[in-house]
């Protein structure tokens, strides 16, 4: 990669202070931050982060691709490393928790436990991983999908971003052309991301750390309903073929349905489209989509096979056509359970109050877990508010995030605890 | 006005080549009829008709806004004329029979009625009505509310078409200038408007001729739901406040509520506006529109009182907030029972299948009928289909028409049978 300039910047290792000055690394022309794979503010992250890694005596390399990783170098070299990190890319003004959290706690966590315990038994590593969002070439978890090996199965020569750059180019254009290590990364004894989390729950129910049990799957429709667009005036009710009356039956019952079946099951309505949209005018055509999601695939299935069925049964009823198109679907996936009772008897022994809960969206931790024992765990986010510049953890949160993982290192890597 | 050729053009006076030879008079640029008022080809059109009228040996004049009238006198100078007509100008693109089949089939009904027996007792009139649409100047009955002198009370001098020209300015340039006939127009002793019925209802129920006795009220409404904008994936559904679910929900019900108020009370929501948008994010906001309809004002305003009511309960039950804006109200205008008891007789006399209805759209006739006995007589659209070039009738349900105004004009101008 280019050549950068290791100066020493002298920023405290408070969590807030460190947030910020990582967040400094971005593109600021708009609101928020945003921090584009590959893009210079990517790398000059990239560069502080491995530079700040260097300073505290990390052990720090890049992969082939970008991801940066720091090492703190265990007693036993046949013990398989421990990795903990998340992405370090950002959506389009974005906040400064989302993924940067996960990497800077990890440091933090890394440079107490040294100080603290000395050389591990086990190896530790932090990873700042390239590209989690897909914000700037439509192809998410880039960076964890490398680590694991999978992206050597998918053809990305094609994938350009919306200046026509492609994905390929962008990264041998920064020198990430070669393998700068033979370390294989699917020799690993475990993954472990801490995450603000994006949603309202810990917020509301007064709670500090979430335990992630699993990935929720997820399933996304489109409805179109054909009727019959007609004269708001001159068609008497009882000669009507009203799409939108027939969505909204549709939709009132999804709702209904996604209730009855119950937490943790999701169901959204994000879009709806109607033809011709005219106050006075009956809607021939409407389509809307619909979102599921459960982390149990066979809950996900019935759901989806029953509002299916459910749906033709009202539509013919209604005397509309329907289709439904399953667009875009991803599996549920389970957390590594053998690491959730380390993490949960750290919160029992420091009396943290926490709760076992399920993502409702994706993380790094999914693609990780194909292939090694890998978990997620949670810190409140203020109004659930995510992927905005006003998304925010107070300080106090984020440092028992730090501290729940930091005792959870020291179990597997010191305390020779095995998963 | 203009000076023009009354050339004579040889078109027979069968009812579908005249509504052909009539249709010629429009821009046809793309598809359909467009005959915008005080455009060129408006003028052709009228200029047309006075030929034919005069060339049938009616007395031709313009009022000062271009209505056009062609008389056939009476005996008795002191019995008030019949009128009867409907509206020459067109929506854009609009088909060949909306309006100009009430102007043709009148013409038509006093040359069967000069032919055939001579002079009236009482001056029948047929009117060619410059403006209903407002398809060129944001202003609808510019002149049947002429003819009545309610424009005298309004402020029109601002009113322009999308390319700034005004509508006193366009009817000037046509000669239109000063009051050409001092007839009292308000002096009239019946209306009677022939139209398509541009709805499925006659069609459907296998009749011919429709008499209406009463033109609906509207009221439209927007209805604007504020919940929380929040990630599908990470909120769980008892904590959302759904825009597009309470939308649904109040959609559901409304549809639910017209049928139960029954015939001939409709009510559509023709348009809906969800924020953000996005499959993956809970709608924070959606506005739609409603657009009721029914020909009792007491009715309708229970209604209205009635979702109202049920709105405001349910939004707050899916604790959302509501706004409704009521934005458009027209009153609902009773047509002449003592007309339509003529009608009646002509139906029953020459065993026409005929149905008392209400009209879903406005017409001229509601202008009127606040000043003299008006009623409105409607023919089958084939599927309903209107302001569309798609728009038909057939020529039996066309001359079916003719005859029940031919004999009704008889009964009225020449038995002397007062309504």
């Amino acid at each position: 990669m280019l050549a950068y300039n290791e100066e020493v910047i002298d920023v405290s290792d408070n969590i807030n202070d460190r947030l910020k000055w990582l967040a400094s690394f971005g593109e600021r022309k708009d609101v928020g931050i945003t921090r584009l794979l590959y893009t210079d503010s990517w790398l000059k992250a990239q560069q502080a982060l491995a530079t700040w890694m260097k300073q505290l005596g990390l052990n720090v390399y890049y992969d082939d691709v970008g991801n940066l990783f720091g090492r703190l170098e265990g007693k036993n070299p046949l013990a398989k490393p421990i990795l903990t990190g998340s992405h370090i890319d950002t959506v389009k003004h974005g906040g400064m928790y989302d993924g940067s959290y996960g990497i800077v706690a990890g440091i933090l966590a890394l440079k107490t436990l040294m100080e603290r315990e000395g050389e591990p038994e086990r190896s530790v590593e932090v990873v700042s991983i390239c590209e989690e969002e897909g914000s700037r070439f439509p192809f998410t978890y880039w960076g964890s999908k490398n680590i694991v090996g999978e992206t050597i199965k998918e053809d990305v020569s094609e994938l350009r971003d919306e200046e026509g750059i492609s994905l390929l180019e962008a990264k041998n254009r920064l020198g990430f052309t070669s393998k700068l290590t033979t370390r294989k990364k699917k020799d690993v004894s475990a993954f472990i991301e801490l995450h603000v989390e994006q949603g309202i729950i810990l917020e509301r129910e007064k709670l500090d750390i979430g335990i992630v049990e699993a990935i929720v799957g997820q399933r996304r429709f489109n409805v179109r309903l054909h009727g019959e667009a007609n004269h708001a005036g001159t068609t008497p009710m009882k000669y009507r073929r009203d799409a939108v009356r027939g969505a909204g039956k549709l939709i009132d019952h999804l709702m209904e349905m996604a209730d009855d079946y119950g937490e943790p099951l999701v169901a959204t309505v994000g879009k709806i489209e109607v033809l011709p949209n005219t106050p006075n005018v009956i809607p021939g055509e409407v389509s809307f989509t619909i979102d599921v999601r459960h982390p149990e695939v066979e809950v996900l299935e019935a759901f989806c096979d029953h509002f299916y069925n459910e749906f033709y049964t009202i539509s013919k009823r209604c005397n509309l056509q329907i289709e439904i198109t399953r667009w875009m679907e991803s599996e549920p996936v389970k957390m590594a359970p053998e690491l959730n009772e380390k993490i949960l008897e750290v919160c029992l022994h420091k009396n943290i109050k926490y709760k076992k809960m399920i993502s409702g969206a994706g993380h790094d931790a999914q693609v990780f877990s194909k292939y090694y024992p890998a978990t997620l765990l949670f810190v409140p986010s203020q109004q659930g508010v995510s992927h905005s510049p006003l998304e925010y953890t107070d300080e106090r949160n984020l440092q028992i995030g730090i501290n729940v993982l930091t005792e959870t290192l020291y179990k597997l890597a010191y305390k020779g605890e095995r998963t």
